[in-house]
């Protein structure tokens, strides 16, 4: 009996190698289907910034701070400008919007790609490919400042020498068997929104370095009501899966701020969290099962039971893994009813300190909405100069609209102390979102928190969604941005905002970095830690 | 920026490799307490049987069933005698209580311990040991039905060469160390109730066999109530450990079936799950962090973070490892206020399929109390056969205290055929509990659910610990037991039932063994999958 158990958890241990796809036993499926998302119906995005090529925040002829396109109309009510925006950027950021630092109009030349003959003669049954410089470009990077800026004033040491595009498993498997075979270096590639650098090619490397891209791999393959589980291809991107979904009247519950982009198998590999994780969990609450192409075959479990202790779990080796074990090609996950009703709403506190104790006496107490973030006085102030123009009264913004001077002078808020919760309540029903916000009152009161409204908390989703548009206007006025996410205990919340500002300004300062960096703080509480 | 990466990566990797414990950062600690459970309080266990010494069902002079003792004093209002469960077993197991098979009064006679002088000089400052023949016998075992027959009827074929004592993590580590240099076995020991033969010693082992028992090591090490997080000693045995925690107005909320008995380390090491795992979740949600000692070194994380994006958790390749990888010395845990209202209460339905129709219907709105086990009719009817003699009307029966002929006659209830779903609520308030309930009586109202009250929900809980004592009643009468678990999907749950049914009919056919088996099926839900 021992060693037969022993020999269980050895498999356990070994599993990367012994398995490939087709021993797989196939899940029971209920409905089957195909989506697409083509090129065509999928809009252009920048060569050189953040998101849609039609979505830019820029300065219009009146020099107003306005947004091109036709993107986040609910945000819009009158005209796309946000009238406050310039003079806040100039006073709080000390932007001299004469000091301009426009981008390169041209695209970097590439060095010629370096070509393993046997290896595209490989792979010329299983893949797509192509060596156009614009691609190769594309997939030379993620999304993090330093790339970007990269983009904009320069060019990078390394480009991957070919993009290949696999239709589904078997590809993948063929590809990594070639790439072995021939001795080439395979970086995988999903919505290229990575901050972590896993896209940058390392220097050493002088392998051939071929770009898997994941895009046409965006197939529901199954959809099982009666399990609550579906199973996705890796290149799924987030929005797209999230309307192919609604239409089953499911979700999966997970959104990142880069869900416009990013996809399934980026979110595996980065474990990622969403907005909306209090109700659905991080990534690795949702991910039943997955299959990953390794050198030595493909991982994945025999089945995708919703629990299993026979063993260590090498899913948790996959997860955050970042492309260097091996290729996500699809990913289990466990689905949710889609909420019947979905609200925003927001609570005002005197001061951030205070709102970090209401934070934590909520997730004690479970009366946690769906998604809470709590942002800190320059956030706040952030997010009230981003204001629209107003269309009409009910969308003047929102310290005019809580009465302004209920609230400073009644309640005695300053407003260079106040901070805001954001808030999405998702419920079963009307009657269910109700109670969830008396709960929830019930507790911001003891904290002084006030009501203010579902403009407000529709503004930090808003916030989410701009903040790499802006980090790119800032580009253009010699103005960095760069934000960073981290998990710590409560009782570390405070301290160690403050150790992060404290050492940015010396950092910046020792670097003779012009003006004040200005540094603002978001809270999303996850668990009661 | 990409090389730092994958060195980032690979150190999640290799961590157990790198670090000691003299490396870890300390966690800020709010309180700290020494709880000890000495052997003086620990009250004995059978050496050749399932739980403490003093609690045995057994048949007294009148031939009805009785528990010695004075344990499970709530379940008993008069005395301590179940008057129909002698004709249960006899109608519905077939046993004939006029053919015994007792077990062997004395314990095996042990081979001499095979003995490493150099490792045992090398262990003299670091732990005590004993060679003792009855210690070496309890720690040779786990908790199967074929282990505890082999303690009844026969021997083992292997038995630990010495038993070892470590009082701290540091002790630990210079065993593992001294095991590693001289070439001995280990194999850790918490509570002993292992069900899957880790405790069993290969037959292919060939080096002295140490058995490594944690009970000294059952300390709080801390308890954050900032962070709410705690860390314990992996020998903290269940019961002990949520005494202690009692203390501080904090739970862990994890309660497997074997409890009373079984450690920390194990439930980490074995993937444990408990009966409130709706309300706390299985141990891997509660882990934050954990201590392992390696041969090659000591795994930990740097910090115990709430939650961590940077890579591959080990974590999860420490459980469920059942000690082939090293020993667990603490564990991280999450914590959480000790609910203040817990209610027992029942549910009884037509049928089994019925009945978990219901319960997924449950699940997937999310009105799931802390624990809600649904139990088949054959199960339900055994729980009724273990009904205490009565002490006043209030103790009756469940199903005359429910009105029998309401339930059959009016609802047309089948005997042979209804089920119960037992349930523990918590809440934080009568308030909170209440509404628990509204929502659950709103959806089991649809299934034909029955409310059956809080005694038989407290039935249902007192079967739990008394399953294991009554299969050893089964061995004083030629009939043996066993318990399986599993995690299957939803839609697999009843053709699962089934087919485990019909193969235990066929093998025990096939085998001869006489009388038709007694199979009954308990359902706890999990995620809604």
């Amino acid at each position: 009996m021992a060693d037969r158990r022993v020999g269980v958890l050895s498999a356990h241990l070994s599993a990367p190698a012994a398995t490939r796809s087709s021993d797989i036993v196939a899940c029971p499926t209920v409905s089957l289907k195909k989506f697409t998302t083509t090129r065509a119906r999928k809009p252009p995005t920048k060569w050189n910034g953040w998101g849609y090529e039609d979505t830019r925040l820029y300065l219009n002829q009146d020099g107003v701070a306005a947004l091109s396109g036709t993107r986040y109309p609910h945000i819009f009510p009158a005209r796309r400008i946000m009238p406050k925006f310039r003079g806040w950027v100039e006073d709080v950021l000390g932007i001299d919007i004469r000091n301009t630092s426009p981008a390169n109009r041209t695209k970097p030349e590439l060095p010629p790609p370096f070509v393993n003959k046997e290896f595209m003669d490989a792979i010329s049954d299983c893949a797509e490919s192509t060596f156009d410089d614009g691609a190769r470009l594309d997939h030379a990077h993620g999304a993090t400042c330093q790339e970007v800026f990269r983009l904009r004033y320069g060019s990078f040491d390394k480009y991957p020498d070919v993009v290949v595009f696999p239709s589904c498993h078997d590809d993948v498997e063929a590809l990594v068997a070639a790439a072995v075979k021939h001795d080439v270096c395979i970086i995988p590639f999903g919505g290229g929104t990575s901050v972590s650098a896993a896209l940058e090619i390392p220097e050493r490397e002088n392998r051939m370095v071929v770009s898997c891209d994941m895009k046409r791999m965006n197939h529901i393959c199954w959809i099982n009501h009666k399990t609550s589980l579906a199973c996705v291809e890796a290149g799924a991107v987030g929005i797209d899966l999230q309307e192919a979904l609604d239409a089953y009247g499911v979700t999966l519950g997970h959104e990142p701020d880069s869900s416009e982009f990013s996809t399934v198998g980026g979110w595996v590999a980065t474990r990622a969290s969403g907005m909306k994780k209090n109700a659905y969990g991080n990534i690795e609450d949702l991910v039943v099962n997955l299959k990953m192409v390794t050198p030595s075959g493909t991982f994945t479990k025999q089945a995708s039971a919703p629990r299993s202790s026979t063993g260590p779990d090498l899913t948790h080796i996959a997860l955050g893994s970042e492309g260097i074990l091996g290729i996500i090609t699809e990913v289990t996950f466990r689905i949710s009813p889609t909420p019947a009703v979905q609200e925003y709403d927001s609570v005002l506190f005197p001061d951030f300190e205070t709102g970090i104790a209401c934070m934590h006496h909520l997730t004690r107490e479970g009366a946690v909405p769906a998604a809470l973030r709590l942002q800190d006085n320059m956030q706040f102030q952030f997010g009230q100069a981003l204001s629209a123009e107003s269309g009409s009264p009910m969308r003047a913004s929102v310290i005019d609209k809580i009465k302004k001077y209920y609230v400073t002078q009644i309640k005695n808020f300053d407003p260079e102390s106040m901070v805001v919760a954001t808030i999405v309540y998702e419920g079963k029903s009307e009657q269910d979102v109700k109670s969830q916000k008396k709960a929830l009152e019930k507790i911001t009161a003891g904290y002084s928190g006030m009501h203010a409204g579902a403009e407000n908390g529709l503004k930090g989703y808003f916030l989410t969604y701009m903040i790499a548009y802006m980090r790119d206007f800032g580009f253009e006025f010699n103005f960095m941005a760069e934000s960073f996410e981290t998990s710590v205990a409560w009782d570390a919340v405070v301290p160690m905002c403050e150790s992060v500002k404290e050492r940015i300004f010396v950092e910046a300062a020792a670097r003779g970095v012009r003006g004040r960096p200005f540094v603002s703080c978001r809270l999303s509480q996850t668990y009661d830690t």
